[in-house]
């Protein structure tokens, strides 16, 4: 028979057994961390009805996504998780309670170019906390906390958290009469990092007409620096000018002033008024979330305020915040810069119990006793070699090897090696239950990620 | 604006968050499962190259299927989970160890006539154990207890496990030189228990020309009954006509011998002749799982063994048995029998925490202390009366409510309600998370599924 060659698409991710484990590890504890913030998990439709899921129309993503016919049907795959929750949001409002706080990791699509690191079907981790027609800006300090955890249960230490205000931006840029290019000013000092502060003057006065005086008050204002409370200091200097921009300082310094008993240390966090995220959306705080070592890699978890989550579905005012990490990206370039944590275990079983006996059946009821103890066990009972036997959990990284023979069945004990250390017990079924136990525990010490 | 009604394409499930919750811990509990048996977690790409999912070609589910293009790509969505495994092991082959032990939950997608509690897109759970070339029978022995234990850690006591063995079919019915008839009769007897016995003869003989003399004789072959091991001592009688027919029974006997061992007790067990699954692809033992309250229902838990996983990608001989549960429609059924425990916390948080005093910190401070220790908590900054503070833990059935105010912080005491009992303690926030944990504990004993 002919064959057909067994392929993946290019931009889909794939993984060997031992790296799926990896990636395991991290969704588990993103549901963890987020469950204990008080959010609860949902899931939606993968497929939506297109004129539904492109109901605010246009936009880059457009040409991106894959939709397609069946039947008569017009439908797309959907490309974010803010699209459904917005429907979901409209669609089940009488059902809900608000402040509704959701946090959903699925998949999403986007046609991109294929490009290496990009992905054209990848997992979003998104939380979002949604107000009926209000929201507390405590919500939006809260946000930080909830990425320092994340991050930091992972096992990262070296990131930072920048934290902006877009009613400052909004107001300063009113304050100076140019509220109709505050978009192309937020484009153009989004790259001061990049470019410095000469050529982001010269962009504003020559490409945006911004007067030089205000094109200096602008270098002037973003100039503050230092810790987040030096930063909101020197804002303060800027207090009285706009209404919005009084408002911004009030919340950001609401995020700063909570920071401590919100458990996030100075040195994660920083206010970088640089930072404006997606320009016709967020309409508070917005976040960026980068790790110090690898700035290439842009920001890993972002997000923030919004006025209106589901205007194209309802008249219903639906402010909320949110942020989301894009997973697989992120799993995939903590992969290729070697920081997943190889000393983890990634076997599909914590232990391989070698039956050594024609009669399986106490290999079997010791396999039954170890599962009903929480511990992994494989049977394995193909015909081969000891060695090979032996081999097989070697390959597959499983730390135990039990070796039940007539003595030990008569003994009623078991003999079972540490495949790492070499070392071998012969203890009663519960004992060596015990000591599994206390072994695994040691090696699932440490954290996915290792900087 | 005009605004674009949201709705949800029929055939696809969205949950509230309450039963949504339900439905996450039982994924949770098949995962933990499924992992103790020593199978490894597995994802794969929901679309695939049309060319590679539908290499099989033909069959039934071809129309259903969503298939389309994009660019010069014709793609296709995954219509089960065992097609993309076959590509995978294929695909993988080299850097896999075998016996490849996996399972994967995911969604799958079939274009079926809409109807009530039939889904479009919906989640399968599979198993699958795949050999080189070879795979030992007790791995097919073990498929039991992975059922038992999967149902009932669910919550479940009446159903059952039914087994049989397409080589004893087979075997049998080429011993009456009825092996090109072989499925014709499979299908017909499959219906014995709806159609009764005179029946499926007069179909035997008079559709499918089965001699008289045979039709007796399949009936008489089939009316074996009682327990697994009556079952067996009745099939004896058979041995010694057909090497298939004697290897089918060495193959059910060792099930049916080790069943102890496995823990599988004997009332959730029975060997069935008259289940034959997949005609052109299970080669020997197969397996069904019924709700003995529930027949309508239909086979819950279905699978068995297979020759040749991979046949359409690679010329390697790759033996496997495996089982997948039709998740959706499962958790479906049982909300619509009214059998998911409602007693079971779905709230999104074990704790509301409602700060009195206009300094947050110490509200804060408590909610960052219970988060360490693994409390579920939520902050409630929203400006509203205190009577709808508390509703709002109602309604969401949050079980504890704390409020901090001016006294409680300056005694370094928590006012914690318990809003079940309605019981309010004053304690120290370490007690306060003792007390709150213990509760926890006892509400969430008990299982998903109620009979």
């Amino acid at each position: 028979m002919a064959k057909q060659t067994p392929r993946t698409l290019s931009g889909f991710m794939e993984l060997l057994p031992a790296p799926q484990q990896q990636m395991e590890r991290m969704m588990e504890i993103l549901r963890k961390t987020y469950a204990l913030y008080g959010f609860t998990p949902l899931d939606t439709p993968v497929i939506e009805s297109s004129e539904v899921l492109l109901a605010k129309g246009g936009g880059e993503t457009e040409k991106q996504i894959y939709r397609f016919q069946k039947g008569d049907a017009d439908l797309s795959l959907r490309f974010d998780l803010t699209v459904p929750l917005a429907k979901y949001v409209a669609m089940h409002y009488n059902d809900l309670t608000f402040p509704f706080r959701r946090f959903q990791i699925g998949k999403v699509y986007r046609g991109e170019r294929a490009q290496r690191g990009r992905f054209r079907e990848f997992y979003q981790a998104d939380i979002d906390v949604i107000g009926d027609r209000k929201l507390s800006p405590l919500n939006e300090a809260e946000i930080p906390a909830i990425i320092y955890k994340t991050f930091s249960t992972l096992g990262l230490k070296r990131f930072r958290i920048r934290v902006n205000n877009r009613k400052i931006l909004n107001g300063f840029y009113a304050s100076l009469d140019l509220a109709d290019k505050a978009g192309d000013i937020m484009r153009t000092v989004d790259k001061l990092e990049k470019i410095g502060p000469e050529k982001v003057k010269s962009i504003l006065t020559e490409d945006f007409a911004v007067p030089p005086e205000s094109a200096e008050e602008i270098l002037h204002f973003l100039s503050a620096s230092g810790s987040a409370e030096e930063v909101l200091k020197a804002l303060e200097g800027f207090r009285g000018r706009n209404e919005l921009l009084d408002q911004g300082l009030d919340e950001l310094g609401l995020v700063v002033r909570y920071l401590e008993a919100f458990g996030v240390p100075a040195e994660n966090f920083a206010v970088d008024l640089t930072i404006a995220r997606g320009l016709d959306y967020y309409t508070g705080t917005v976040y960026e979330t980068v790790l110090l070592d690898h700035p290439e890699i842009g920001s890993v978890c972002s997000g923030g305020r919004y006025d209106n989550l589901s205007e194209y579905y309802t008249e219903k005012q639906l402010p909320g915040v949110g942020i989301s990490i894009g997973l697989t990206r992120l799993f995939y370039v903590l992969g290729e810069q070697g920081m997943l944590n190889p000393d983890l275990p990634t076997a599909p079983a914590d232990v391989l119990i070698l039956p050594m006996t024609e009669d399986l059946s106490p290999a079997i009821a010791l396999a039954t006793q170890f599962r009903d103890n929480g511990v992994r066990a494989q049977l394995y009972g193909e015909e081969k070699k000891f060695k090979q036997k032996v081999s097989y959990a070697s390959k597959l990284g499983i730390p135990y090897v039990v070796f039940l023979g007539e003595d030990e069945i008569r003994d009623g004990i078991v003999a079972c090696k540490d495949m790492q250390t070499g070392e071998q017990t012969t203890l009663d079924p519960k004992a060596t239950i015990y000591r599994i136990k206390a072994g695994l525990e040691a090696r699932n010490q440490g954290a996915v990620i290792r900087e």
